[in-house]
């Protein structure tokens, strides 16, 4: 149980900083300036993204999150405090690092499971910041944290698959610089459970694919980061090739992301925990009501202490976590990666909503960004099965130990 | 302590139920395509509140929060269970019946403390439901919630006044309906605490009145009702003449404005809150989520339980409040209206959230109001004083009991 | 909805509120000093209890508790606020005034159901004042908040019942003074679900009945009040006369007590939040802690405003409920009972929580009153029912509204 | 940050274990029979426990929380985790293996700070589990969290100190075992806020030093503990070889002390955790109600879920907090010390709470040590400095980071 910043990931924590304070935070204005004066929010991809890109590639801070020959080749736990990093500016610093999900989730599946045909089509200009991509896994009609609720059909017709589905919250697909979505779906319905499912790639154009709209997320289009789009699949026809791992491996793969696709949400999640507790206390400190700082008053001290002892907590079981699934896989970090996926959430929407209440009016606007902060956070409740799911395993796995 | 629902009561709330069914739910997604068609949002105006609003005043459903001649002549106590059905559609019901905020305050306002020329001038067309108007009250530079600190100064110069300063959250005057702000400022900052402060009405083409830019809620822009503008006041100059009750009375007016403008809030709130009840309800009676309904599943059953008590809870509460308020006025209220302000928020948002959690990803998103709701629900806390400056004061008040 | 107090609960409350004044909180020091005195702490009854009771019964301070003919014949919505008065000192008060459970209980069931021979023979004496009782309902072995689930036999043999089965929680029994039990037990097991239960009186001296043990709750064994009995009962024979209603009935007669039950210990459990609540403000007027009272300090101030606030609604809710149960019966009110069964416990429960701990140690201790008012409050939570099931039941309730 | 258990630690946890599982579990009985059949409880000391020591001490399992020479010479990491494993039967296990509070931290005191003579003949019975002793610091008058507020006198007289002054909470020092007092008070008024106190050995038999009662924490006396003691110090009178380290080394003791104290409390506060999880889901596994058993009812789930999650994250601090203490320093561990301190109680008591509720009734009583742990765990906010102290020291902390 050695959670320890090794020498690479201090010197990669220290490059990350330095892009951060020198690059990073310098550009949060100018990017929302950028986005502002675009026409079509939609196609907006304010230029200063590029430059960032750019200069994170040139210091080596380029595909951090990918384990292996193709990416940076960290542990999970030489990742954790990096990605805690970037997720203290959330909208720019994971895009500009190329580590932005859902990107990072479809390079996982597509360097594991990938034809070497598949993998020079999407991975490489997916790799090299050149598109992006989106994981059409979620359906509006059904709870599709139970994968076999899945409606998606991909039937095999000669040297094609054909889909017919409705999938909503395939989050980045607005963007014109979307090119591929990988999608779930069932070759199988009569298969046992869990090889019903398979994965697909679909090409954004490929006939049959209706873009529909863009979810928002409380009232946040992410237009920035190509909204979060409600697609149709309207008899899609793709050549087989495109099908990932062969038929019904579709389960298996998505095990495979959801476990580093949740503690990279955590990891992140911590870093917005601690941006909220630092504004927190840059405006406790500045701020005079009744006569004295915040800062001096009981009940806002209540709310810093209780945050830094929160994400302590929840930034210490994140880094266990990593360090086991480095060490006995992401099976054996089962349970340790649900309660994460239960706790992180929990900690970081308290944090961010005592921060908001520190800035009255300017916590919930654009002023800040603790109301868009809170309203990502908030999603992490749901995204990749909501908390009573996990909560249910996790009492299941406990109560077994006493049967 | 009687807060029974008296026989105009009954009627009123007959009448108002029937026009929600018949009209204002219907209304709800044309208010939502109407307006997605418009092209300016700032300028958007849905043809079918007009066609709302003409149904609502046909029907005598017409400024019933306004006691006195000029209104319905209700009490708190009639009008708090109107104001809670009008909550469940926040977004229609009280602009519909022109009982909307801010104009429901400042018509008040108008009525009570109006020369002649003023009422005949803005308070008529107001009642009329022709123009809207906003209050510029907060200010982003200081902890507003205590009125010493507004830094906006109001100084005579011979028959006129010119304003100075900086106000946000003026909500509805980014509209072109707006044509009226009320504005709080000092006019002599070397008075007594509570002398300092006077009000005045501003048309919003006054020559030096800066709107800035629209404040979000939670990514929300509320353009259909005007927004929360930013508003830099440069040297504006008004007649004499358009001093509300005269100077140093600023801060009694907002005083005698603040007590109804809560207590409509947390009647409105209440409303809200049994919105999100039902749809939660509904939702899990439909929804089927590892074999069974959602309705079936303990921890929803419990949350659907604790909305029902805390809302209960509350709204006794609140009629209480209003109750005192008609029958030995709003200071004999006093303590009541702070209770209401800080319990009614926090029983709101922990409902709605709970609702949210139970639609998944739709509960975040515009595919139902519920995300919505959470946004205005969670401003609750902060406008009209935030939460922990009523708490303070009602300890306070508590505590000299036992001095 | 009129929940104002009448003449006769005002003259009422004056009554008792005097009573306390003169009489009970003078004696709480000794009682607890003639407790200590005696060597049997089961046989110990402090002479002041004896002085407290001629003294209420005096003033006709009486049986307040007790509808109909044999009692004050007050309704629920006039006995509530005597109830919180009461429940201020439930040591002493309940008892004084002869509205202690469970004889209070017992005594509506001999009222209601009870033969003359009956009513003659323990009626009589418990409404003096002169025997107590003990009802014997909870089974160690099931889960009794299911009436089905109850395994103790009444077996008819010729023109007596045979009991058997194990009780507990039993309180009261322990005591001398306790003379009659009246027990929950199945006399027809095969009967359809609700008719199989009987209720019947055992006089404490029958052969057979061994009273095992005394529960404690925390540690509190409640001597003074007789104790929570484990009793066994073995073969106990009684005639056929002492059959409450008739055989099946039982379950009836348990529903027509856990009404009035419940809200009476609502009703007291507001009294003791005051008590609380009074006590804390006390402590925080006079202790200093880093250079100013605690009553200063901003998270002391939450506690109490949050502590205000939360009485205040649960006291409407429950003076809605005793409303309601006077108005539409106890069927009508059972949505009410149940929520405020779980909302005063939940409210309670954390009032005093945070009283104990604005008195440090002294608060866990019996240097104030607060550490065993928890242990009784936390008890609420648990009888009649766990939270867990009312809160099943209501969410049930809810949810057929809109199926 | 390396909290692995290493190899000393792994064999010490195995031996410890064993020993849990072949005597202690199995003298839990055992010990209750024999507390309840002595006559004086304050006088008891079940035979049982000193068949305990022995074994234990033949087996090594001796002074495992003392660093140096005197002790098992661990550090904090390594002890942690036989802490937790005793603190599962926190009634027996520390006594049995001499790591009972508060004879621990006058171990450690008397080791670091002691003269020769003081550990000849104090520190080495106390080594040997042969007397017990008592630490004398809080005063029933004022916040003693502020060690200025202190009121208790130490003054010089010849060669003589006289101590005047009343304590209370002097836990252990109700029994006849307990020979020694470690008393904290006032050398000198008028020093420097933290040069004004001294630590003094006062015999127990000593004249003048007057037991007055014990305070109970929640009805518990804890007398098999020796209880905890209110004392007066009227004129006592001892040598001034007495003193410990010399006058004005008072506060600078305590801080030593009180690092290593609160962690001790934390790290059985884990295993206390731990064991009512283990009876939360025994009891959901074997309880049936409304025809399924507890562990299958969604709520229920939830607390063990939640049980789980926090207790990891907990455990985590508390190893980090140990590892930090051990290479950094008590200083350098300060922020995590007090953030345990705030934390672990907060989670225990949850967690016990949960786990009482799934009990019903059995849960507040003797039948389950669950009422008796939640009585100590509660104590822990409040012990050794109220959470809220330590969160306002966290706070100021955390905002001087950015100011």
């Amino acid at each position: 149980m050695d959670f320890g910043y090794d020498e690479r990931t201090e010197e990669l924590r220290k490059q990350l900083l330095d892009f951060m304070d020198s690059h990073v935070y310098p550009a949060e204005p100018v990017f929302l300036e950028q986005l502002a004066a675009g026409d079509d929010p939609w196609a907006a991809h304010p230029p200063i993204m590029e430059d960032l890109k750019a200069e994170a590639r040139r210091r080596g801070l380029w595909n951090l999150f990918l384990p292996g020959e193709h990416g940076a080749g960290l542990t999970n736990l030489q990742y954790a405090p990096l990605a805690e990093i970037m997720g203290r500016v959330g909208r720019l610093a994971p895009e500009a690092t190329n580590c932005a999900a859902p990107d990072t989730g479809n390079m996982e599946v597509l360097s594991l499971f990938g034809t070497e045909q598949q993998k020079k089509q999407w991975l490489q200009p997916l790799l090299d910041g050149e598109i992006r991509s989106a994981f059409c896994m979620t359906e509006p009609d059904v709870a599709s944290s139970d994968a076999t609720n899945i409606g998606t059909r991909i039937e095999r017709d000669g040297d094609h698959y054909v889909i017919n589905g409705r999938k909503w919250f395939s989050s980045g697909a607005m963007s014109p610089r979307c090119k591929i979505l990988i999608v779930m779906g069932k070759t199988d319905p009569d298969a046992e459970r869990h090889r019903q499912q398979s994965q697909i790639l679909v090409p954004k154009d490929t006939p049959g694919v209706q873009i529909i709209r863009s979810m928002n997320v409380f009232g946040y289009d992410d237009a920035d980061h190509g909204g979060h789009a409600e697609i149709v699949f309207d008899n899609v026809r793709v050549p087989v090739e495109n099908i990932i791992a062969g038929e019904g491996e579709g389960f298996a793969i998505a095990q495979a992301r959801l476990g580093p696709g949740r503690i990279h949400h955590c990891m992140r999640a911590i870093g917005m925990a601690e941006r909220a507790l630092e504004l927190m206390c840059r405006r406790a400190n500045e701020r005079i009501a009744f006569g004295k700082p915040l800062a001096e008053q009981g009940v806002v001290q209540h709310w810093i202490a209780e945050s830094r002892v929160k994400i302590e907590q929840a930034r210490l079981l994140v880094l266990k976590t990593a360090w086991l699934m480095d060490t006995v896989g992401n099976q054996g970090a089962h349970t340790e990666i649900q309660s994460i996926k239960v706790g992180v959430p929990e900690m970081v929407t308290w944090v961010i909503d005592r921060a908001i209440q520190a800035h009255g009016g300017g916590g919930v606007s654009q002023e800040f960004p603790l109301a868009n902060l809170y309203a990502h956070a908030r999603t992490l409740h749901i995204v990749d099965g909501p908390d009573e799911v996990h909560r249910r395993s996790l009492a299941r796995r406990e109560l077994k130990k006493y049967k």
